[in-house]
């Protein structure tokens, strides 16, 4: 027969899913030899059992209560209903998962209109006794019958208006034994029964009704809310009544072993003399800081910090305690892992590292994402959110949270934040010429694109929240209105916008501060030690690997050149390039960007320090440089001399009907290989410079959307050549390499043969799922919503890695380079490359490393730092 | 040491090699036993030798070639230079393949003023002696000392002057005698040197010239044109000389062993008698039908007929024969396989299969794709083509040509086909709406798009010709004007276009016909029989699917719904569904496009009577149905009774920057699932029709675009509730199939998944190569023919399968699918099932059935029946 009942020496606190969480823990806390009132435990699966069973016990739980109160009895030396020393009990819920609040709990049963007295006599405080009695009726009506509360408070109210008082403290002990008996009178007009006189009776009633609690409203929404499972049950857990009312030598409190807010180790709580919890709920009494207690009780404060600190030791994690001194005898009554802010958790387990508490590969087990998020990026307090209603709701694109004033163009956001605005930018979709504005914004909102369209990935990279693909927002930017179903913004309105759900908001929230403490520092140096493999950056500006260098990336994995040319000296000769019709056309356009390249690349040189440095040759079609709008259409033609008409026919031959898979990267450059000369000649000529400082620079140079060997084959030879040509001129033997995205399906297909050709790998993660779904990135929002909410697909494939297709190809691809060049080296730059789960996914699968955005560099280390030691564990097991 | 000479006797036709064509052949009819002249050969790797050695013949050929002549002396019973019996001989070059007069050749060698009186003698004919002599030393002096053939034949025009004569034959023995006294004065003069007068002397000079001729600048140029390795060389071929010209009892031919034309088993040639080879050329006397010769020289003529037939069996082609009769004796000079129609060779080897004389394998193995071609489509002459150079040139996107005047708009060509003009289409690119002017259009020219661009796969669907993705032409349909650098055409012009090599010309070319005839009629079933896997058709309308059933499709592949939206009366109602706001609005045009598909359907079904019917559902994105010009626009907001606004947004919110990657497919139906319940509704309705009438119909219902089994599930669960309402209603057990397109690299790289949840798979090329090379095939011209040019492709894979990465996936697919259903019907009906190359590599990786466009479906049967007999042969050896 199945065992439905432990008592606190029989359980533990891997028990949990037995026991409840208070149940375990309990049971832990007698383990440990912790001052805790004796009790036993009714498991989760009585309470199953109980369910199955139509809400009725199973037939032999009430022997087997009562067999085991017999036991609580002799513990206690007290008796359940005995007149000589009676023995009171709380029952208490306590599932697996914490749902503070959401069932119920009945204290103080045991005593009847006999007991009552007995306890009066033994406290020598009727008052007291009383008290107790008539919060039992109270509870017991409202739990088990489903009597309002407000039935009794009535009662109460009038006999203090009677007295003459305010407060239910200034009661007699006469005046509380006369509530009883109209309690009791309360209790039988509502229920038609009495109330209960035996105690046993009382047991078994307020068990079934904690049980019932299960699925009371609250409890339900609660657990839909957060995900729990309804077939856990709960446990319920009967305990001997210690009080802290019971006298000057008792009290209550609560306390934190450290810190929560800053994570300092120094005990953080609060307790009052001569109260019960409720009390403290009430406000009464200002509580005294629990320091107070070395003055006032200092043998029990030195217990108390002693366990505590035993408490810590052994949970791994700062505790949260609730205690209550029994005339003089301290009684531990819960303890349980404590909330704590992400920068307070990460300060405590560095201490904990530190006091040899935990070991490293504890402290990055215990480091969480949502820790890390939570450090890095501003947010607004759960609680708050949860009051308000999202205004609109779209891709969380870039994660933090903002508040500012919504504007409508580059040029408005940029005055605005001149005049010391809070600035929201709010674009269909962002293009490279909007880069000033969204640097000077607080957050970026736009109504299309998907998670790597050009909003969301410049976002990230800069660290500001962004919202992308919000489809429902229409966004008319010369009227510079804001539309959505649920109302109409103009601009100068304010908008807090959440870049980590993707939501927005009318209402303007406070925001939470990052917290990037010396702690922080150190648990980065910590993950890099922990790692095994190494997590560059995503950066195009010295300013970008400043940040990504300082959360220790090891590297730059992608320098994407394109977006050098925008400013608006270089984007006028990128133009003349484009439409120019020869090669002697090309030259002068070309010498100039040359030049501009050059003083990029010696920037960034200088900056990564003779770290690697990979930068991309020019990906995107032509037309991505080219203008769009009438007005500056016109202005074009005529910087360059030429007609409108001859203008708009370049650009309608630019045109593509799906660019993504048209004439851009290795495709354009084999057609007009003068581009890619020119910026390989910029890259050699600033490596020679810093060479000549006396640095060791070894660029790594990588061609993007390459399908065939023949692509590489070829453009490697010619661009070789070109450098030769250099290094003989200057008389330099520059070490170099040249290497290639892998991120069309066929490169992956193809990878043993572009191996023998390539010195490095780097897997191009958005294109590469773009390609393996047939899912433009751009376009993605029309659907992906859908598909995520029918469960077609689990996650956006864009976000973390498609194991099964994707991520499958990219298997293959490795297996196959490293067979045909095993020294080959394999990173991934792609956008899931800052991603926790698929940079796990890639350690598993034998990349070399990863590159992301800067911000996301401490996600991606901890993320290998856990895949390290979890493969470490198997290789050791 | 290597051996350098062959007598006939030692050789055979299989050493074409080493000996030539010429050589090979002549050995191989003395092998038969048939009448040939003596002689040996000098084998190819002797011409290379004399290249290596610096032209300078190997040691010890001298002595080789003495050996050898000594031979034929005593086979001939003549002697070199003798003047007795002089031996007269012929020296001509015969290449590996044919070149046909790009080297030179000497005849009469062996005669000098000694000999020449002996022939005299012997023939008693001193005209016909001295008539050789003098070409011999003309011939010799032209080929071996280059010097110009206008040297001689002044003076022999000089001498018929002063003799006051027309014809060389008019000359009598002593002119010829003096000529030659001339002709050698000549020779002097231009060489500084004698006339050799030793036959030794004379035959290795004319060896040696005749292997420098490989490299005289005809020769090389016709080897680039024909791309003929230079290091093949040439043999020379050394033979008794015999003499059609040797009096009334001689002549001489060329003969087919059948009708070239079409293919009759009649012998074809003609004869002159007492003549030569040049003589025919001369075309001074008309030649005779080779069945003259039967009343003529009955004897001869029964030696040449069982002859002509021994040969025909030995080669196994219909032969080309040159013949020689000297003095009442008949002689083979020559045989090789003849040029004829496609038309004549299907004849040809479908006689021969009835006359036990080739195998169905064997016919099967001599049937090529050209010949297919061929006999398919109507073609230019390549004689005519090769005299015009090509206005421009575009993508060979649909075989066949065709002369006819420009149009540039649907209506137009519509117009203009009603005046029974024969129309070109010409277009920048074709929309579904361009249809009407399609079908009346004689050849189609866009000069956007590609090979699997819409007018491509339209116009092989019609198997009208098409040039698409001309990327020099600018067309202007406002103007009606097309240009290109070479010049600029307007509206009813002439052009000529050839869809087989993509070029197109302003020459009207005469139009050579097709043959469809009974023999091709044969083969197709011959095909059909040989082959071990099906093929089935790409059709969308009856008409298709009947030209389809005539080349012996075994089934439908694929049914394009799409194309049934765009008659006028269906394409409004298409709209008002695209654009209708709710659920209730697209329930009128649902109902109405239900109507037209159900008789679409009805149709199709009727006319495959049994036959498997695939039919793809909705497989574009929607904005493929709106309208593009402003006037087409305002047409329709009015038609719909909206404002202009409010459509413009619309078709803006339908706008999608990727769209082969968007909106589309089984994602559309995700979003609009009615629109596929509508289809199914109709196909299964339709099919109920049938079913009432007796007939056994199992629609093939495919969806396409799946990436992920979670999309299928869904979808198909959806359509089985639906198709299950309507079998119950109509109380019917119907039994269908519901299968997906394998199109997304997602779907290989997952296909055990999907294997599970479809019915059949049928791989979608042309998504399937544009997804894993990440080829636009929109946009794929601007790069592609510089891709071809670099060799960094070895084709366009959108035409021929790319087996390392799109075959190399599919591959895998298979594997997967047919491990976890291994009864999966799996099919290809990209546009590469038409390939051949691609289908026999299909064929060998395991799927069950092909299907492409109507004409090409003869293809596709003879490259499977070419594969499965190779497979055979695999498994037999």
């Amino acid at each position: 027969m199945e065992k439905y009942i432990y008592s606190f020496a029989e359980g533990k606190k891997e028990m949990k899913q037995l026991l409840g969480g208070k149940g375990a823990n309990l049971a832990e806390m007698k383990r440990l030899g912790l001052p805790v009132p004796d009790g036993f435990t009714l498991t989760t699966t009585c309470c199953l059992a109980y369910y199955e069973n139509g809400k009725v016990f199973p037939d032999t739980l009430g022997t087997t209560i009562a067999e085991s109160l017999k036991i609580l009895e002799q513990q206690t030396h007290k008796g359940f209903g005995s007149l000589e020393a009676p023995l009171l009990i709380s029952v208490r819920s306590g599932s697996v998962r914490s749902m503070p609040g959401m069932m119920d709990t009945i204290l103080n049963i045991g005593l009847n209109d006999d007991t009552v007295k007995m306890l009066a006599s033994q406290t020598g405080d009727k008052r007291f006794a009383y008290d107790c009695y008539r919060r039992l009726i109270q509870m017991f009506g409202n739990v088990v019958y489903s009597i309002p509360a407000e039935a009794f408070e009535i009662v109460l109210t009038h006999l203090k208006e009677q007295r003459g008082i305010q407060l239910d403290t200034e009661l007699t002990g006469d005046d509380l034994h006369s509530l009883t008996i109209e309690y009791q009178h309360i209790f039988r007009q509502k229920t038609g029964r009495r109330f209960p006189q035996d105690p046993m009776q009382q047991l078994l009633l307020a068990t079934q009704a904690v049980f019932n609690s299960w699925y009371n409203p609250r409890a339900i929404t609660y657990r839909q809310l957060n995900n729990i499972d309804e077939h856990l049950g709960t446990a319920v857990t009967i305990q001997e009544m210690v009080f802290g009312n019971n006298g000057k030598n008792s009290g209550t409190g609560v306390c934190f072993t450290r810190n929560p807010s800053n994570g300092e180790k120094k005990l953080y709580g609060e307790f009052l003399l001569n109260a019960q919890g409720e009390d403290v709920v009430a406000g009464i009494r200002t509580p005294q800081p629990i320091s107070d207690l070395a003055v006032t009780m200092p043998t029990i404060y030195t217990e108390f910090k002693r366990c505590a600190a035993l408490l810590e030791q052994h949970y791994q994690e700062m505790q949260d305690i609730e205690f209550t001194i029994d005339n003089g005898q301290l009684y531990f009554l819960q303890t349980r892992n404590g909330k704590r802010t992400a920068s307070a958790a990460i300060q405590i387990l560095m201490d904990f590292l530190a006091e040899g508490l935990l070991t490293k590969e504890e402290v990055v087990d215990k480091v969480t994402f949502d820790m890390m998020e939570q450090a890095l990026h501003p947010s607004f307090s759960e609680e708050e959110l949860a009051e308000h209603s999202p205004f609109a709701i779209g891709l969380p694109a870039s994660p933090g949270a903002a508040v500012g004033r919504i504007y409508f163009s580059a040029e408005a956001a940029q005055l605005a934040s001149e005049n010391d605005e809070a600035v929201i930018l709010v674009r269909q979709e962002t293009s490279p010429e909007d880069i000033t504005g969204m640097i000077v914004s607080e957050a970026i909102i736009t109504s299309r694109g998907g998670m790597t369209s050009h909003a969301a990935v410049v976002a990230r990279g800069m660290g500001t929240p962004c919202v992308a693909g919000c489809h429902d927002l229409i966004i008319n930017a010369e009227k510079q209105t804001l539309t959505h179903p649920s109302g109409q913004l103009k601009e100068g309105d304010w908008l807090a916008v959440d870049g980590s759900s993707g939501k927005i908001y009318t209402h303007v929230f406070e925001l939470t501060q990052t917290a990037i403490t010396p702690a922080f520092e150190q648990l980065m140096v910590l993950l890099t030690d922990m790692s095994d493999i190494d997590v560059r950056a995503n950066a195009d500006t010295a300013t970008d690997l400043q940040t990504a260098l300082y959360f220790g990336a090891t590297g730059v994995g992608l320098t994407r050149t394109e977006h050098m040319f925008f400013a608006p000296e270089r984007l006028i000769e990128m133009r003349r390039l484009i439409l120019a019709d020869t090669a002697t056309a090309r030259e002068i356009p070309l010498n100039k960007l040359q030049h501009f390249q050059t003083s990029d690349f010696e920037e960034l040189f200088r900056c990564a320090n003779e770290r690697p440095l990979t930068i991309r040759l020019l990906d995107p079609p032509y037309h991505e440089f080219l203008p769009h709008d009438i007005s500056e259409k016109n202005a074009l033609a005529k910087a360059l001399g030429i007609s409108k008409t001859q203008l708009d026919q370049r650009l309608s031959e630019l045109q593509e009907s799906n660019p993504m898979m048209g004439h851009r990267g290795i495709r354009l450059a084999m057609s007009y290989p003068e581009i890619y000369k020119m910026q390989v000649t910029a890259i050699i000529n600033s490596a020679l410079v810093l060479e000549d400082e006396g640095l060791t620079v070894i660029p790594e140079i990588m061609i993007p959307l390459v399908g065939s060997v023949t692509e590489l084959k070829w453009m490697r030879h010619y661009l070789e050549t070109a450098i030769t040509e250099l290094l003989v001129e200057k008389n330099s033997h520059l070490t170099y390499k040249i290497g290639t995205m892998i991120e069309i399906p066929r490169a992956c297909l193809t990878a043993h043969e572009i191996a023998d050709t390539a010195d490095f790998f780097s897997f191009g993660t958005n294109d590469l799922t773009q390609l393996v779904y047939g899912f433009s990135r751009d376009d993605v929002a029309k659907f992906l919503p859908l598909y995520l909410e029918k469960g077609l697909l689990p996650h956006d494939p864009f976000q973390t890695i498609d194991i099964d297709g994707v991520g499958q190809l990219m298997k293959q691809a490795i297996t196959l380079a490293k067979k045909a060049q095993p020294q080959l080296k394999i990173g991934v730059c792609g956008e899931l490359g800052g991603d926790p789960e698929s940079v796990a996914y890639f350690h598993s699968i034998g990349v070399d490393y990863v590159s992301c955005s800067p911000f996301r560099v401490p996600l991606a280390k901890l993320a290998l730092a856990k895949a390290s030691i979890e493969a470490e564990t198997f290789i050791v097991i």
